[in-house]
């Protein structure tokens, strides 16, 4: 019904296209007049809203305080750290001019060439620089830190190819940037927020992760070691969700961050960083949703139930809603949120249609014959499954169907990822493999070299060298020469 | 204490240096390496956060959803409406490339003079031009109004003279913009908005305000009708601190927005914009606190209770942890929060200070003695007044003080604005009066070169015609040309 109604591509047809259609079908952003910058509208909006409360929940429950940096960055403070400004500096919006006038030569204004700055400002895109140039007055001594910032906030890169919420040019995401005492310190708050994203992906966003380290080439400019979570997506292909980064003590020399430890002795500031983005609206998309639309899990749903009546005339209306309206209340007093659509210049198939394509997780529909026989018909977004259940109970009924309905859909993409995760000995075997999609365990020497020639050849890049699972070594099986372990290939967004 | 330890500048020395210096000392915020841009550091934060929290409930309340727009315009949406323009153009951030490259002649990176943007892209000084060109494909019909959508977000005036918190290059704030299908339903959401500012000023900043409408020379540019509320600063200025704007049509027309009306007739959409920023935080600062420090409402504080306990030895601490223990419990489930410092490696008289400082409503202090005896010293920082209490009942008793306190700054605020706003007849008592500060009620006859000319002659403004109070006619006090009613001028930040 939703499919016909708002014609959306299948995903066996061309998953791609199904995705950009459903972000715009399903309200949730649209390109805007920028190139690359998308619109989040108020229905996807709400959903990020709900991520980013969840974990902000989390992070001060870690005893993190949340701050605000400025947007622009002097050029200088970008060029600080090497690796840095390299794996930046091709993507960056730059600020030269602070003033228009009116054109001269015609209406409209252009800009004023008096209005130049000394020096060209970056409008953020990661606030490692500008954040350590302010940890230098911040910190003198141990007893100083740690400092544990974090702030939400828009960054931009200018990415040549975009899609909505998967690359654009603007996203909106939130940084961490602690500074520590010890490597031993750093290393371990790095590790607790790779495994609270992983936490937050399988708990609330029911998107089974694999958490691991990035080799090398994959890693953030600047740091030791980037730690990573690794979903899969339905088609398939890897999906980077989130990443924590050791930055050793690279940005503590960069800005001349020190303080003085308990012996006494001068010393540079050890860092990490950390974030999630927007991106995890494209994860979460393509982790559960169908041909019908989004399916949300009930954890994150904006609404998590709607209430449809079916009704023939205002009287019917009337009574439906006396009996509705206790149940609302029940479902509220339990913490759902709860949906009573009682417009009536809509049909119920329309309804229907609509928040199944917006993938609300319950909807009760309820007419005069329900009433009179105390019952009332659930339908569950994730199977499409309805059944007739009595109206005696039916609070606790759908508080314990969202958590079945939250615990289903993880499952179901548990094991779409099991099934397509497979083990290979042979490069050949591999690029069969690779072409089926889903995750290769591969045995890797752990050089740039053969990772560059994997990816050159076969599309599929390293996603992580996992922290879990079997860590038996082997050999490479492109060089032959010694792999420490299993790594996991993929193709990726 | 706080004022010896950290050296505060008084208020009566120097009003504007005491501001400056209490910004930082008490953590608020800094100045960034970025002219006119600052860093809002945690406690700063934690108040603007809890602004937040409280103005974005009470605008969903309203039917308002949040939504996100892109940071950057392009140039030519700028100059669609033709006053907006006019306003804003001098003194934007202008991004005219999108790549840094290797210098050739040296180290570090420049400006790509090849990744020129064919057209530039300004950083949003506020968003109406974005806004009402996307508006453009989300409204047909009536059936789609209104829209109300707001966003959180970072905005950029290259303001040549800065001060933090006041008057920012970049600040952060909300603006809301609405679409409707008639000039009432939009003046009506106009007015209910400016009400709703008053209301959190008074409900939770404790900031008497008085709601007015702007003279024609203040009005935002591209409005019909700009509301406002002006607050009165502790040295008798004015403080703008939020705005709702009554656009008309004129985005509407400028950006093409058009719907079928009920009669099936093509209509321009009527529009309305408000917003406030981290200029609430000045007006917070400048509304209460004094030479000691902050003074926060109980209503906005992060931490509304402090406890010290007062020990000699690890013995003495845990006899007193194992009282406080469960007056922490209790003051929390009635949703107060509450800070137990039982840190050994500062005095108690170096926390009272910096709690003092830091402007936490309420501070309980408990030794063996007070234990011995049943008792707790309780401070308020809004009178610095102690009182021995008796933990029976402490929990209860902190609740209603909180709530007392709440009311007498805003009690205190509201008794200064009256003493300090005064009615004058002629334009000589005027040039004297408004050298004292304060508000000053006088007939002005309308025009905007009788307003500029007292601009000038005694660097007063108009702050606003105000909504309520005597509405009798008279002459204008500078031209003798008749007045509709007195208008609030003043000196303002």
């Amino acid at each position: 019904m939703a499919t016909e109604l708002k014609n959306l591509t299948k995903r066996s047809e061309n998953y791609s296209q199904w995705y950009n259609e459903l972000v715009v079908k399903a309200d949730l952003a649209e390109q805007s007049a920028v190139r690359g910058c998308m619109v989040i509208k108020p229905y996807g909006y709400a959903i990020w809203e709900k991520m980013q409360r969840t974990l902000d929940t989390m992070f001060k429950e870690t005893g993190v305080q949340n701050t605000y940096f400025p947007l622009l960055i002097p050029k200088s403070y970008l060029c600080r750290e090497a690796e840095h400004v390299e794996g930046f500096a091709k993507e960056c919006a730059v600020v030269t001019h602070y003033r228009l006038k009116n054109d001269p030569n015609g209406t409209g204004v252009v800009v004023d060439p008096d209005a130049r700055l000394e020096e060209e400002l970056i409008i953020r895109p990661t606030s490692e620089t500008i954040i350590w140039g302010t940890y230098k007055n911040w910190i003198q001594s141990y007893r100083d830190l740690p400092v544990l910032c974090n702030q939400w906030a828009n960054v931009m890169r200018w990415e040549m190819r975009t899609r909505m919420f998967l690359r654009t040019a603007e996203f909106l995401w939130q940084e961490g940037h602690c500074a520590h005492a010890t490597a031993e310190e750093s290393e371990a708050r790095t590790v607790q927020m790779i495994n609270l994203y992983a936490q937050f992906a399988e708990k609330y966003m029911a998107m089974p992760v694999i958490t691991g380290v990035k080799s090398a080439n994959e890693r953030f400019a600047g740091a030791l070691n980037t730690y990573t979570i690794e979903a899969m997506m339905q088609d398939g292909k890897a999906l980077q969700s989130g990443t924590s980064h050791n930055l050793g003590q690279n940005f503590g020399k960069a800005f001349d961050v020190t303080f003085v430890n308990k012996d006494n002795k001068p010393e540079y500031v050890w860092g990490n960083s950390w974030g999630v983005s927007t991106r995890l609206m494209g994860a979460l998309i393509m982790s559960h949703s169908d041909d019908n639309g989004l399916v949300l899990p009930p954890h994150l749903a904006p609404i998590q139930v709607v209430i449809v009546p079916i009704f023939k005339n205002a009287e019917q209306l009337a009574e439906i809603t006396k009996t509705v309206n206790p149940i609302v209340d029940e479902l509220r007093a339990l913490g759902i949120s709860v949906k009573y659509d009682d417009a009536d210049n809509k049909r119920p198939g329309f309804k229907f249609a609509d928040y199944e394509l917006k993938g609300i997780p319950v909807r009760l529909a309820i007419g005069a014959r329900d009433i009179a026989n105390g019952t009332v018909e659930v339908m569950r977004r994730d199977t499409l499954e309805k059944q007739i259940e009595p109206l005696e109970g039916i609070a606790k009924f759908v508080a314990d169907l969202l958590e079945e309905i939250q615990n289903n859909i993880y499952q179901k993409a548990l094991k779409h990822r099991e099934e397509m995760t497979r083990t290979v000995e042979t490069y050949d075997e591999f690029k069969t493999e690779i072409e089926k999609g889903g995750f290769i365990l591969a045995h890797w020497d752990g050089t740039t070299e053969t990772e560059e020639k994997i990816k050159e050849e076969t599309k599929a890049t390293i996603r992580c060298i996992p922290l879990d699972g079997d860590t038996t070594p082997g050999k490479c099986m492109v060089t032959g020469k010694p792999s420490a372990r299993r790594v996991i290939f993929a193709r990726n967004y």
